[in-house]
């Protein structure tokens, strides 16, 4: 059996065999095309690093360890999935972990892994300062947040959703359809900052963009009885078009509108925050407001290679390897926020006047 | 700050500190109400196993791996979020892995925990003999297949699903409430032998309880246009109640039968498999055929440790490792299969006549 080597990925596709290399390994300064392009040539070949050939030239494989609250929840299931992909399509081993939100938990796989042969982790930390978080930026392990941070822990980059975008061009859509009373529907009781920003960011545009209009935010405190309640409120207004923020709210809520022979598209629009695969299987489709779990997680692969890239140039240059300090100041403050973007179905039509 | 000890455990609990700890490290046989009463003492009291008084008896915590095919697929996410939470209560560390049901990649996930200091390994595999898979085997790592197994690896203990038990009390549910046409909704591009198992335990089910009626069972074999199709022959059957074997089909034509005014739970009752959030979230809700993700997950983490224990127990013994030929050869064949069980929910009602 014959092997694709680098050196043969990097003539079909008119490139230097250390420019594969780096590109593979998340180093060097290369155009999102050129990237893409080289890529595409890996896979299409079918170039597989090749454990043997890694270890003759004593370069390890290398493991990221990923870290989210809860595997349950289809969203950060679906971005640890797209990180654990694109890790591996570069030839790096992936070390997951979930911690039911529990300041413990997450303690202690981040004490596991210290102990593993591990070169970087990227985490969906619980927003409060815990020992093993600050342990690990002590320890000086490559280390990226995504989707919250820890406040006090600015020398690590994290990779925030801004909601604003989504809302927007989901707002536009309704408002060209001839909808003028849009109702939110939030969720206080998980006091999700997240939800928070949504909320705001809905108010905020709404005031912007439809002024005259009467758009309500009702808030679901529980589960099945306040959403009855809930749509109680947001029919009082005689909203034609509901946003939700929180996915749950809007399939139940979606099955209590049918019940009311109220058709979903026709009689009301509905629009719901993260793009799961339920809202795909649904009658009618759901039209969704994205996160982008997949282009998250890819920044967050891309900003701990980068990192462990860095550490790796500062230990060849001086022949001794960086203090974490002075990895971790070089990116100070280093944030990347990912547009939400709307994705319009069949749930939403024009306004139906009463 | 003081600790709780596990002597404070055992005081309060009434047991030896012996008790609670191999009931912590899974050892030992006890009834199931004992072991529930000390972990939910454990629980109470707040007792976290403590890393430094671990590493001062020289004990390092154990870490198992957990490997399986997909975290997008609920089913997957709910039982390693099982396995996860069972063992850190016993102080066991966990690291997790899914392979997108590529060979290449589940067998670099398990060459990527062969190096890294770990204990055990619970795998949903690929049903195929792997390189990978066999060098696991070979080494002597203790190893359980939960949901699927590999032919000729026969010496790794397994954990299946059984899908009669749960289809039988929907039959007999069904039946109770005047149902005597009951579709079986198949979808066999997906190749999958849990599928065909349902569908073969439907088959014979209805033979054996309903031997005079008429019970359709219908393929889904791609998406949308499938499931419209798939409608229409279960419609012309004049089916009263329709079983699902895969649960993305039931989401997609429930949508469909509320199109077609039919009122769930009146006009048509249905069912199910995979007990899944959005089929409590629905309205009505749906009753499921539950495969006991998280006792299946239960019982893969005790047969795990009983391995691991059964090769430390015998280093202490005999002042040697077991060969893992001889740890293996203990458990030969054994095999464990979890029933699944009916849940009713307002999905089925009395049959309609038409």
């Amino acid at each position: 059996m014959t092997y694709v080597t680098i050196r043969d990925v990097a003539e079909r596709a008119g490139v230097s065999p250390t420019t594969v290399s780096q590109i593979l390994h998340g180093k060097g300064r290369f155009s999102r095309k050129t990237r893409d392009f080289v890529l595409s040539m890996v896979k299409s070949m079918g170039y597989v690093p090749d454990s043997r050939a890694r270890a003759m030239r004593s370069d390890p494989v290398k493991t990221v360890g990923l870290l989210v609250p809860d595997l349950r929840n289809a969203y950060f299931a679906d971005m640890v999935a797209s990180m654990e992909e694109e890790l591996y399509a570069r030839g790096i081993s992936t070390l997951i972990g979930s911690f039911g939100e529990d300041s413990a938990r997450q303690d202690s796989f981040l004490r596991n892994i210290m102990g593993q042969r591990i070169d970087g982790a990227i985490v969906v930390p619980k927003g409060v300062p815990t020992h093993g978080i600050e342990d690990v930026v002590r320890w000086g392990l490559p280390l990226v947040f995504v989707d919250r941070r820890v406040p006090g822990l600015t020398s690590v980059p994290y990779i925030v959703s801004d909601p604003g975008q989504g809302i927007r061009q989901a707002l536009q859509a309704l408002y060209r359809k001839g909808h003028r009373r849009v109702g939110f529907v939030s969720h206080s009781s998980l006091a999700s900052t997240t939800l928070y920003e949504r909320e705001s960011a809905f108010r905020e545009l709404t005031a912007e963009m439809m002024p005259d209009c009467d758009c309500p935010v009702v808030d679901c405190e529980g589960e099945y009885d306040s959403r009855v309640a809930g749509l109680d409120v947001l029919m009082a207004h005689h909203v034609t078009a509901v946003i939700f923020g929180y996915s749950p709210d809007a399939i139940t809520m979606i099955g209590l509108m049918q019940k009311r022979q109220l058709v979903i598209g026709a009689d009301i629009s509905v629009v719901s925050f993260d793009d799961i695969e339920v809202f795909r299987l649904m009658t009618p489709q759901v039209s969704v407001i994205s996160q982008q779990a997949q282009e998250m997680g890819r920044r967050g692969v891309r900003e701990v290679l980068e990192l462990i890239g860095a550490r790796e140039d500062a230990a060849d240059d001086d022949g001794k390897v960086a203090s974490p300090q002075e990895a971790n100041d070089s990116m100070e403050r280093h944030m990347v926020a990912i547009p939400t973007i709307f994705i319009a179905r069949d749930s939403i039509g024009p306004m139906h006047r009463n």
